[in-house]
C-alpha cells in the first residue's frame, strides 16, 4: 500500500453510474496525485493509507470501477 | 484513479474483435499518453478521471481487452 | 492501453508450455521495450495498441502466462 | 517480487474493518516506501521479499484490502 | 512481458508456506532487480522472459503468492 496526504475533493457530475455517491478524494503520493475512493471518512490534510488495484474494490466491498481507495488514516509517527 | 486531459482519438481498423465499436481516446496523464476506452462520452480537451487495470473492464461492463477507461468528466476545481 | 511500435520478434525455445505457438513481439513503448503476445498479426515498424495485465489474457482468449498483448494496429494520425 | 528492508511500523486506528489485527510494516524498496501486510513476522531492519497486487491477498489467505505483503525474510547473500 | 537477465538466487528460510520448494531467482530488468519464480529452469546470466502480476500465478499453475515468474529463456537475438 502507499502512504499519502489528502489534498482535496474531486467532483464529476458525468461519471460511470456505479460511482454515484462514492466520495472521491485527491491524495498526494510521492509527488504525484491519485484520485481515491474514500472508504474511511478521511479529511483534507490527513495522512492516509492507500490500497491500489483489485484491493481498492475489496475495500469498497463493491464491483465498482475504482483502482485506488483510502483504507486507513495514519495515526502513527 | 488518474486525472488526465483528453488529447484526441485513436483508430485501429485491425484490432481485437471485442474492441469493435468501443471509442478509444488518448488521454495525457502526467506527461505520458494513455489510450482509454471512453465510458462517459468525453470530448477533446476535457479533464477526465481514468480507472486502470481490472477497474477498466468493470467500467465497460464487459470482458473486453482494455486496461484503462474514462469513468468521469471532472467538473470540480 | 499503451501506444507503441513493433521493434522485432522474440524466440524462446525453452518456455512455459502454454506459450507454445504464441507469437511474441518486442514493442518500444516510451523508450522501454515490452514483449507482447501478438493477437492481431502486427508487423515490424507498425504502430500498435498494447493492453496490459489481465486484459492481455482477455485479448488472447486463453489462460496463458502473458501480461501484455497487441490488440490493435493504429491507422489513425 | 521486490527486495526491500523493513523500516518501521504503521498504525491506523481508523481503517477498513478487514484490516483489524493485520500488522502493517513500512518497507524501503528502491528508495520508495511501501506499506506491507506482514505475513511472516519480519522485524525492523530485516531484508524481506515483497509480493504485490493480487499475490498479497494470496499471501494473507484472505479477501482483505491489501496490495503488498511480506512473504519472506531473506537469509541469502 | 519483460526482458531481463538472471543475476542470482534468493534464499528465504522464513517464508510463506506456499513458497516452499519454489526456486526464486533475481533478474535484472532495466536496471532494477526483480525476484522471480523460476518456471523453466533458467541459469545465472541467461536472458529471460518475465511475466508479472496474475500471469505469474498462471505460469506457476498454482495459487501461490508470486507476482513475477520466468516463463522463457531467450534464444533469439
Amino acid at each position: 500500500m502507499l502512504l499519502g496526504q489528502v489534498a482535496g475533493k474531486v467532483w464529476a457530475t458525468k461519471k460511470s453510474p456505479a460511482l454515484t455517491g462514492q466520495a472521491l478524494l485527491t491524495v498526494a503520493v510521492d509527488g504525484a496525485l491519485l484520485v481515491c475512493a474514500d472508504c474511511v471518512g478521511a479529511g483534507e490534510g490527513e495522512r492516509v493509507l492507500v490500497a491500489t488495484g483489485g484491493a481498492a474494490r475489496v475495500a469498497a466491498g463493491a464491483h465498482i470501477p475504482i483502482d485506488a481507495a483510502i483504507v486507513g488514516i495514519i495515526d502513527g509517527p
